[in-house]
């Protein structure tokens, strides 16, 4: 059976082209970047120019770059760091409500070892209001942490107004893009960001690659110790195989993102208006479709976009796990077109109110459990999941549903579909063909009262 | 020119064999072992196998093993993560004066922190001795991390007997096994050990795979929170491809390790016995060649060894960066050989006393400084390092060197030769034409006074 991946949002498939740029790295170019001899020079060498294509994508310095092994571990060193090396200006930090659990959990354990957590709420999209965030910021405020895009229903926050507040307060501001990174420009100077956490494998990278942007002269101290890598910062031999994967991801992201964006704002869109349509009392979790400018719906011509990406990535470029049937010539015009860079709305470019990643879909089904749901949809070749994919396993109904005022019996009823590269339309066609029997027969059987 | 590789011990090739079975999880077996779906439930067994394998190798049992990204991790883990969960017991910790960086300085924070450490000396040969971790034991201790083999003098410190004093006092007993898992036999319950780190790129797998062994009823906290991966002990997505790299390295290890184990053990005596003979001057760091019992020295025929393992790895699963001439064939017979499992005495399976790594070799060369050295090496084509592969950008003097009494000039003209699974005896050969000539050139341009 064929299958369709909408779980993009736990993890991406490695590129082929990524795949290929990390193979010299393992058994022939394997040196120890801190070795002297020409194998540790050539990896160093490897290295350098990886933080480099990290940089540039977020408009970074080179030395604002450390590498980690996992946006977890970036989120823990960027808390747990600025905490113990700020603790004498003071003990106070600001996070909001629908953070990722790494996050949610530092914050709980540093608040076990004497520091004070602010949990911000959030609005029935998951934004936060930049001015909750002024309020919450007191003398003692060492750090406020907001996510760039929420994992679960893809809010995309107002990170630019916040992170002006913090400039404007002298506050350390931190915020977690593993979900945005690659997907949407960042730029963390206009953004005015501190500290930034990205993901490799959340972006068609290899899973053991992170990064963590750290302004020059930010005070933090290391989670790792050790020999001395990553500036002190983060202590152990590098992992260069999986950053030079993390690195040609990037590259790619760069220069298709714009275009991939376009193309899965509609597919999207089209998923979220059919699910709608067709399954009586479903509820889209998170910023409405809507909210993307009419001007982009359509697209201008395709002659408009670099030949190279009309038909997506090269179909030798696809993991055979997702080759799904026709060849690209077989898809549809309109679906090989996207806008040219220039022709993106600036509001689009960051921090629009009640935008939406372009990949992320979240629904709730009052009446079912979303674990039958995704377990169903798995038998059907469907791959998708339910509440965070971090903590899916977790019996617990997800923690950003509640924020945003869902009730338990919705939160247990939702399903997070997420796009990517290799989705089709005929993959968003065949969701709308199946999705709305599953969750018929699922209600014809439930025991919950409707 | 040919590439001689003798810096092991500093990190190792992938084995083409293990960077095989480690392919299909990049693009095709990418799943997030989390998520509910067959994507993520292939990922989730091929972790649960990998780490059968894993625990297999030391004698745990399944839910004793946790995958973290490194040594240096795992090292972080065990001392602070002890530390944090049971000061209300005490807050006193040993280490020996000899333990990698990890340990050091995760041992310095937490002295930052209201810990308090002793670091045990050392004898000449790096030996702790046992009666000195008794001694250092007092009520307040709470753990005791005493690593297994030294990475960069190649000592193999009596755990057992450390492990035996821990369990009568009733403390943690930590080992650093780093350098010596899939090297030597390790047996958790028979060395009395209740933490063990392991490492996968210093045995062939890759870089960004490690394990903590973590004895069942440990009180212990995780040092990255999040998702609650590894049972709650390790947060971030499963880096599934490179822990099942890992694994395969062990099983290659578990079936390799004895034969190897002694082919090394050869060419290390020939090329130490060479070295002092032809170099005047030099001095053998850590314990001496002459430790290894005389009856392996010879060995038994070669038809007692598998004929698979005669000739070492199949040509075609070398690295091609280390491929090095003369077909398998052309190696000595006496080089093929090996004793058969049964015939390696106990001594050298553990804790034998002046026992070295059978890959380490470490001299000192007064006279010449070790950057030089390298570099000279590296310019004919022998990759070498001096002092510990971690920190030989530093041009601070060995710590191991010095705790053995060498002076800080003596640390500073030292090499450190690492043999692996590729270094053939011509290889060895090389170095003792070459290595002479270079050390005698260096000591004539050298400012230093003899």
């Amino acid at each position: 059976m064929k299958k369709i991946y909408l779980d993009y949002a736990a993890t991406t498939p490695v590129d082929p082209r990524v795949l290929k740029a990390m193979l010299p790295y393992f058994s022939e170019k394997f040196g120890n970047t801190m070795s002297l001899h020409s194998f540790g020079q050539e990896a160093k060498e490897a290295l350098e120019e990886s933080r480099e294509v990290i940089a540039n994508l977020m408009k970074a310095k080179l030395n604002e770059i450390i590498f980690t092994s996992s946006a977890t571990e970036s989120n823990n060193l960027a808390l747990k760091g600025v905490a113990f090396a700020n603790e004498n200006k003071g003990r106070h930090i600001v996070i909001s409500s629908i953070e990722h659990p790494c996050i949610i959990e530092s914050a709980k354990w540093l608040e076990k070892q004497g520091f004070e957590i602010t949990r911000l709420k959030v609005d029935k999209y998951g934004l936060v209001e930049p001015d909750d965030v002024r309020k919450a910021i007191r003398k003692e405020t060492i750090l406020v942490s907001i996510m760039h895009a929420n994992n679960e229903i893809g809010t995309i926050e107002p990170i630019e107004e916040i992170g002006k507040i913090c400039k404007e307060k002298g506050v350390y501001f931190h915020t977690d893009a593993a979900q945005s990174f690659g997907k949407i420009l960042i730029d963390v100077n206009k953004m005015n960001i501190d500290l930034l956490t990205t993901s490799s494998h959340k972006m068609y990278g290899p899973k053991g690659a992170a990064a963590l942007f750290i302004r020059e002269g930010t005070k933090i101290e290391p989670l790792i110790h050790g020999g001395g890598h990553e500036s002190g910062l983060r202590s152990s031999t590098v992992n260069v195989a999986a950053i030079v994967g993390f690195a040609e991801a990037a590259r790619i992201c760069q220069r298709e993102m714009k275009i991939e964006s376009e193309r899965l704002t509609k597919l999207r869109n089209k998923l979220i208006k059919g699910v709608l349509q067709k399954i009586k009392g479903s509820h889209l979790n998170g910023p409405p479709a809507s909210a993307m400018p009419k001007a982009l719906r359509a697209g201008p011509p395709a002659s408009a976009m670099p030949k190279a990406l009309r038909a997506g990535p090269p179909a030798s470029a696809m993991p055979k796990a997702l080759w799904a049937g026709p060849p690209a010539s077989a898809m549809p015009k309109a679906l090989r077109a996207g806008p040219p860079a220039s022709a993106m709305p600036k509001a689009l470019r960051a921090g629009h109110p009640k935008k939406r990643l372009p990949n992320n879909i979240n629904f709730s089904f009052p009446g079912i459990e979303g674990e039958s749901l995704v377990m169903q949809l798995d038998l059907l070749g469907i791959a998708a999941s339910t509440g965070s994919a971090c903590s899916s396993e977790k019996l617990e109904p997800s923690h950003v549903l509640l924020a945003i005022g869902l009730k338990p019996e919705q939160a247990h009823g939702s399903l997070r579909l997420s796009l990517g590269r290799w989705t089709k339309e005929k993959d968003v066609d065949y969701v709308l063909e199946v999705l709305p029997k599953v969750v018929k027969r699922l209600r014809e059987i439930s025991p919950f009262k409707r």
